[in-house]
């Protein structure tokens, strides 16, 4: 099983870094080690692991079945009313597991973390980044199918989308971002979210209102994206609508040349940072580089944002089952701004761009329908 | 301004239970303390709150202008590759804060919570849910808007789903999902959720998943909510398509005077509990006892699942301010469930239903369009 594999490197990673005990609560962690994890309530949920020992997961009764479903190892179970803690204690002496060095995910919460502190008073707490980010940068077969299909889906989902063509013209980001959302959705993309910039709030790359209003004669760049089985899709077209624009075509053009560059530069054995630097020479030496102001790309994957990332200094060097996005932009402040971003990754054949969605510029006119 | 007057009423809070130091990071908390929240990163922006002394928001040089929005007290900034918590530190000692008694949210991340331990050595940490929990549970005028609002949107996105009437026979649950969401993120309602579940998928209290499909002869379960600024709603309604079903028409009868019963029990200065007693009561009378297989309702504000509940053993006295939800249900396994949900809002004068949609057994043929 897929997911034991998982345990077993989680193991190794462990002994090789001499962390005596992982608690794993639901969380990204959690699906990656089991391939998902249950809706986080306050009942204590949590996956044990120690080198050389059993694992065991402990649950609430009321989640038995879930439990079931994903480990099929040891499961101890609480009943409400009554105190978890002292359960997951004693299963932790009856198995011989110590806990000196327990590592935890950052995201784990005080309403867990505080009470296993008094439980393990010896114990010395610290964050399971090094064990989990360092696996997770490696995404196995069956990870790669996921962010694949999340990718295609995002694709369709843009496609269907842009069908309306000129007609966005008068609309608010709002109901882009409705319509959007509401195509993921049908497509089975899970928590679909977007960044909806209609004109100048295009050259804002942090812009999150959606009051803005898509105009003729103005650029809509949209970065959206969601989940297939906990895998992000994350990608970015920018279009224009209205009478093609001689700067916004030309800037456009530079990105397009610097998205297209990044990607070329994703070559096995070659370091990170050359993604971005390939990306960032080809705004330079357009005269644009003060208006790229943010890393070309970051590692995707559970999360949307996690390592590796595709910035100067990122020395991680390129290997099979990376997934990272590709992203340069333009912003010119006041007037529109450009982001191209595809998703990619690695295989052991070299470097797979996951959207076919076209990247030639597209204007839609008010007639196009 | 309200805010201040909130953080007036959490620093008393904190007086009389002498905690001397309270530790706000993004989070329902900081909703609650300032109005808003910044989307959580991992860049260390907290709030800091002890009697007594002046209050202070400490974030990232980044985020300066979100801090200035929503805190017009002492801001304290940290530029990225620097050590936020030393600089932490200079300020708790510079303001002359103690720290014996520190607390936390629940959700507060492993990633802060570590540091600050290793920060504040002789601190002892410890939840603030009776500090923040007991003064939640009083929404004040502001408050209750926000509530009204969002409850009124969700009435009018169910309203403008529902027009579809009988076309929706053949549908499935995602579509249904996903069209309900695309209302409400029209609307305006912020992270739109719902379960859909047709069928005997209704039988299922914790049914989630969207397979089902929306047959004649067959009913519809939908639970949905989402937020207005910040403040949710949540309300379920159950429809019947195709040729009405007599056992269906009793059970839908007897739930929709469980539910009435239920909120005819909101009466200032009467305990929680008496809530689901009369629901209950409508339903055990009516012999369908074994299948209310759930408490009656749940406080709702900035969480959608809060305190106070209507449930047995909920001592709570009715009081101003309080909302909730009063939702009886009947699940007949293999066969179909019914539930009928509304927000209730105490004020001065007694209880606020806050949803207007009608509670009338509706049916819709196919033909009906």
């Amino acid at each position: 099983m897929m997911e034991n594999e998982r345990i077993r490197r989680i193991l190794e990673m462990m002994e090789r870094q001499q962390i005596d005990l992982l608690l794993l609560m639901p969380s990204a962690g959690m699906k990656y080690a089991l391939g998902d994890s249950p809706i986080a309530d306050e009942r204590l949920f949590v996956l044990a692991l120690a080198p050389g020992k059993k694992p065991f997961l402990l649950a609430n009764s009321l989640y038995q079945l879930e439990a079931a479903e994903l480990f099929d190892g040891e499961c101890v179970f609480w009943q409400d009313g009554e105190d978890p803690y002292p359960v997951l204690c004693r299963q932790l002496e009856v198995l011989g597991y110590r806990w000196n060095r327990t590592a935890v995910e950052r995201s784990t919460q005080a309403q867990f973390l505080l009470p296993l502190q008094k439980l393990l008073p010896g114990a010395g707490f610290e964050p399971a980044s090094e064990i989990l980010d360092r696996l997770r940068i490696h995404k196995d077969e069956k990870e790669r199918e996921r962010l694949r299909k999340a990718s295609r889906l995002g694709d369709e989902a843009l496609r269907r989308v842009m069908e309306r063509g000129g007609r966005w013209i008068g609309k608010t980001e709002a109901e882009f971002f409705a319509r959007l959302s509401y195509e993921m959705t049908c497509l089975g993309l899970d928590v679909p979210d977007a960044c909806v910039c209609a004109g100048a709030n295009a050259a804002d790359p942090h812009y999150v209102s959606r009051q803005g209003i898509i105009q003729e004669n103005s650029c809509l760049l949209v970065d959206f994206g969601g989940t297939w089985k906990h895998y992000y899709t994350d990608m970015t077209r920018t279009f224009w609508f209205g009478q093609p624009d001689a700067e916004f075509e030309k800037v456009y053009d530079i990105v397009r040349r610097a998205n297209e560059a990044g990607e070329a530069a994703a070559i096995l054995g070659r370091p990170m940072e050359e993604i971005d630097r390939a990306a960032r020479k080809v705004i330079c030496d357009a005269g644009y580089g003060q208006y790229f102001i943010h890393r070309t790309g970051h590692g995707v994957g559970i999360d949307v944002h996690e390592s590796p990332n595709a910035a100067e200094g990122e020395k991680a060097i390129l290997e099979p089952g990376m997934a990272f996005s590709v992203e340069p932009g333009i912003y010119l402040p006041g007037r529109f701004g450009v982001r191209i971003e595809d998703l990619v990754l690695m295989t052991e054949v070299g470097a797979e761009v996951l959207h076919s969605y076209p990247k030639e510029l597209t204007c839609f006119r008010r007639e196009d329908v």
